[in-house]
């Protein structure tokens, strides 16, 4: 397997874009993107497009052909491929491009992801996300997303002593971060009592644990480190791309406080990169909810289980922190157009590796992106470095 | 990147099955392919599956990690990807598990495809068809699936003389095919009459020319040429296994009577089996509409432009003829679960190249599949071999 580096990045702002389209945000990644690594779209070879539930959101099925098409890539007619795996999309349409780059079958390749959330109703979007889990024996018995979350979080705080301030922390620490972050869809902070005030969704979480419904677009472009130069000054290299699943209930899980797909594809990725989580720098987790952060923070080594709560409370996840969590404000305040929030992750750490990410950089030269679908069932793992 | 074989194959039944669901049924499928392997679910290394539109037809996404887990995969925590390109998805699936075998990263992996359509009104499920096709261009001003290949069908007729009688003897060799296919969802002949005579669907084409509706799965497995011999006698070589893409909307292309897309992966899958169009002694295409088999001959080679209908009438096309075509009974009697439609294209070729067809059996060391997304903007063609 050859080396591979990241040698473009774009990602759309994120929010509520009535303004565009669903295959116009992606064209807008992918022209920023192509920019970024100084090349144009007749040079890619494959593309790949995480997409969590366009025929639900947009009535629009097949859509890595028109995703290619929209973005100029159909006249060398390159294969175009969609992947699924709810909020994992975008990370196994990385993996995808990093596996085909790797292994000789590519040299340039476009990975990208794309969810427009906003052009049907709460009730129509609650019940399409609920897709990502599982239907007959979770959304059909009146379970919904953020419910299966709770029950996480409650499980959790009973069994390693969480507080509900230190759960609101991981919020706060977000937001601090994504009013930083120029494409954040929440550009604003928060304190530890405006998440313990605000609407209760479903207990112990309230509207400010939970990431919000966002229409966003990013791409990423790979290639390998032999050519990368060609292309950028500052290539990044992709050190481990690795992905697991587990049951898609939460009821099969042996231990719903712990991810096994996160534990597994974590130890994959480490050992793909010959790194321990100590020598990783920064990382981009999976905060759909505040519980998912404070339990992929320990699932993926950076400090032993229900210790996750002490580490945020003690600032150690924050920017300067031993170990900076979702710099780009993560799913919570950067927002979660779904299908897109693997690749988002990508840009993020490929942007502070570079030294290019402003007032929120931190000092790194290894990151890691954790990228979930439901409640855990799906975990991709990336590792990049200098 | 290494030699691949196909060791395992299961198809269940096409039809109605209101008996089952979408997840039972790729179930079934799963578990004749690894019976059919004489292996266990704990071998395979990872999973890829076709989907179109689960989203839309049972309310269910993340569909990797949903079919891995009931097919018992979840224990080593494989990666599980589901792919979609429309009706090709099936395709997907199988070209990215082959990649992952040709390039030495897994050893064996599944590769399956899956729909479950009947679980909606006709209403529910012509909608989700037309997700296909281009939502803003096509679908929202009207167009319905079978309306963009009447256009097709139209404009060939008008250019190539093709009659509507040649165009009904696809549908009749499709259901001479599919009446000796256990597996067939409409296991009975028809004539030329019976094609003219149906209802009207979208001039010209008529009930009798289009693919019915149907539920159904596939699964094959593949692993290293070199490992092949434990698990079977009779392993059947992947020789090529190549995608292409095209616009999504039938009017930006240069001519709707060629797929350029069918033209770019079949000349990509000649390359690489290193064989000519003579050489292939049998082919699975995408016959969604009898149209459709008419342009997918022409434009893998078989004969030149405008020469398909006669190519047919003279009985080349059937079991027996110089290219029999659609041997299963192809998308039209033997059923099109979209999903799964690619991958059982493979499976009719393998089981074909074993010599265990039946009475559909034809004389063939090569074969080859065409797996059609949309109205041509995706398309995977397969090449196998003895």
């Amino acid at each position: 397997m050859r080396e591979v580096a990241v040698v473009g990045i774009g990602v759309t702002e994120f929010g509520e874009k009535w303004e565009t389209s669903f295959r116009n945000l992606f064209v807008e990644a992918g022209a920023m993107a192509l920019e970024d690594a100084n090349m144009s779209g007749d040079q890619i070879d494959e593309m790949f497009v995480g997409n969590m539930s366009a025929g639900r959101f947009v009535l629009q099925e097949h859509i890595g052909a028109l995703i290619a098409d929209y973005a100029g890539l159909v006249g060398n007619h390159i294969p175009a491929t969609r992947t699924e795996a709810a909020c994992a999309s975008g990370g196994l349409a990385f993996r995808q491009a990093y596996t085909t780059v790797a292994s000789g079958l590519n040299d340039i390749v476009i990975a990208g992801g794309v969810e427009k959330m906003t052009d049907v109703g709460g009730s129509v979007t609650t019940d399409a996300l609920a897709g990502a889990a599982d239907r007959e024996w979770e959304g059909l018995v009146g379970a919904t997303f953020p419910g299966l979350y709770a029950m996480i979080a409650t499980d959790y705080m009973h069994r390693y002593g969480l507080t509900r301030e230190q759960l609101a922390m991981v919020s706060v620490k977000n937001h601090a971060n994504g009013a930083k972050n120029p494409i954040a869809q929440y550009r604003k902070e928060i304190t530890v009592e405006d998440v313990i005030r605000s609407t209760r969704v479903a207990d112990p979480l309230r509207l400010l644990d939970c990431s919000p419904v966002t229409d966003g677009a990013a791409a990423v472009i790979l290639c390998p480190m032999e050519m990368a130069r060609q292309f950028t000054d500052t290539p990044i290299r992709v050190l481990a791309s690795a992905q697991a699943c587990d049951t898609i209930s939460l009821h099969d899980r042996r231990d719903i406080s712990t991810l096994d797909a996160t534990v597994a594809a974590g130890k994959r990725a480490y050992a793909q990169a010959g790194v321990t989580p100590k020598e990783i720098g920064m990382v981009e987790v999976h905060d759909c909810f505040t519980i998912a952060e404070i339990c992929a923070i320990e699932d993926l080594g950076f400090c032993a289980k229900g210790e996750a709560g002490k580490l945020t409370e003690d600032g150690q996840t924050a920017l300067g922190g031993s170990i900076p969590v979702n710099t780009s404000g993560g799913l919570k305040s950067c927002g979660h157009p779904v299908g897109a929030t693997g690749i988002k992750q990508v840009a993020e750490i490929v942007a502070q590796l570079r030294g290019e990410a402003g007032a929120r950089q931190v000092d790194a030269e290894i990151g890691m992106t954790h990228n979930v679908g439901g409640t855990g069932a799906t975990v991709v793992c990336n590792i990049l470095g200098v």
